[in-house]
């Protein structure tokens, strides 16, 4: 994981970061709205003296959040690395926290060398909604099935052709990828899902949660699920669960 | 509980209110800026096709969350009451809840009536912040002695003169309060605090938290907390804590 030391040397630094995406537009840079990458952006200038180019393992959605999102930049700024996270926790909002920083090689990238990544998605599933929950879960006030639910994500899980899940606007040709875990539990009345992947499409894993919803509700069979990935029919898909439940919680490389 | 039933009559109905206070410049209106009174009225507006005058049990302070803040007003519209909360909580923001509505005495008056008030605050004590918990808790880094801060609460039980930990810009002449209960508990590296009394002064649930924290910092003996008691100098009490970490959770009537 060690680059070239020393002072004027070109390092690659990694940084692990948290952030509630309620109010940006996303991760990735754009030139009308606010977003995670320019916050990020804007602090590491500050502290570093130069403007960075930032690489991120997942482009993040408006609204999803994150617990582990893994960025990198380049820098000859010789900052201890120590330092890094609290000098840009100084000048982040509140909404935005990096919780670690590391050297790694220079050909290190966070997105092409992810192994895995876990994402979790929550549901309140109750009457009433909250104001201090409506931000990290998908409020739905009808009983969802939580078994068949579970019953579903099963069908999910192993090497698939997952293009019924694919949002449009997705650019991947290769639409093959790998569930190893598909977990649908309840805490209270809370319905907690961990998905992990080798890879996502698109909108994939709200897509997914989209289906299950319908299947929880007793709008199409448990069976319906392996019927899409079969059909690989976008159409025939459930609706996208909204961002606010999404957190990208974990990436894993070698 | 009941007023005059009817079509014309006038009734007087109150609303159990959750917000998330972070965005907005506190529960009473003002020109200048959005609050949880401005959200209420809008929507009460837009529901029954007439301005109200909201009441509240407390005025709480911008940033300050409530999981339980009781508002009244009058209507002649013959809505019944049932349908009152989901109406409304069509209208509001996410950030606002109405958990249930209900007709009172017209004669009742949510703040001159309440015999007591639960607050809550939150302390999120390790080296790291957190976005998802920034908005409720107030971080410190520093450790805190939880047990001492904890003896320090005892000595403010009971009836005394609170003026000390009464904010410049209250309006209170008689500055005697009487605490119930003053816990400071840890559930984790959270500190969660319980304060229950028969009113407030201005400021004053975070005045005594920051005093608090000066004690649990090793700044001020325990002791301390007794001797502003009894000197009821401002000047010597600790800082105001930030809104965030402060929750209206209960305000109980007769």
């Amino acid at each position: 994981m060690a680059g070239t030391e020393g002072g004027a040397a070109v390092r690659n630094l990694m940084l692990m970061v948290q952030y509630d995406g309620t109010d940006y537009a996303g991760f990735q840079i754009q030139p009308q709205a606010m977003t995670v990458q320019e916050e990020l952006q804007t602090a590491l200038a500050a502290v570093l003296g130069h403007r960075v180019k930032l690489r991120a393992a997942s482009r993040t959605d408006s609204g999803v959040h994150a617990l582990g999102q893994i960025v990198t930049f380049e820098t000859s700024n010789p900052i201890p690395v120590r330092n890094v996270a609290g000098a840009l926790n100084e000048r982040l909002p509140l909404a935005v926290n990096v919780v670690e920083a590391c050297q790694v090689a220079l050909h290190f990238d966070p997105r092409r060398d992810a192994r895995r990544k876990l994402y979790s998605y929550r549901i309140l599933n109750r009457d009433s909604g909250s104001p201090f929950i409506a931000r990290y879960a998908w409020h739905i006030a009808e009983p969802l099935d939580v078994e068949t639910m579970a019953a579903a994500a099963d069908l999910l899980l192993g090497r698939h052709d997952f293009r019924a899940f694919c949002a449009a606007g997705g650019a991947a040709e290769n639409t093959v990828r790998e569930l190893y875990r598909f977990e649908v539990q309840c805490a209270g009345d809370m319905i907690e899902m961990y998905i992990e992947g080798d890879g996502f499409l698109y909108k994939m894993v709200r897509n997914m949660v989209g289906t299950l919803v319908e299947v929880g509700l007793g709008q199409r069979p448990a069976e319906a699920v392996g019927e899409l990935l079969a059909n690989r029919d976008r159409s025939q898909a459930g609706p996208t669960a909204p961002g606010c439940g999404l957190c990208l919680v974990r990436v894993s490389y070698e």
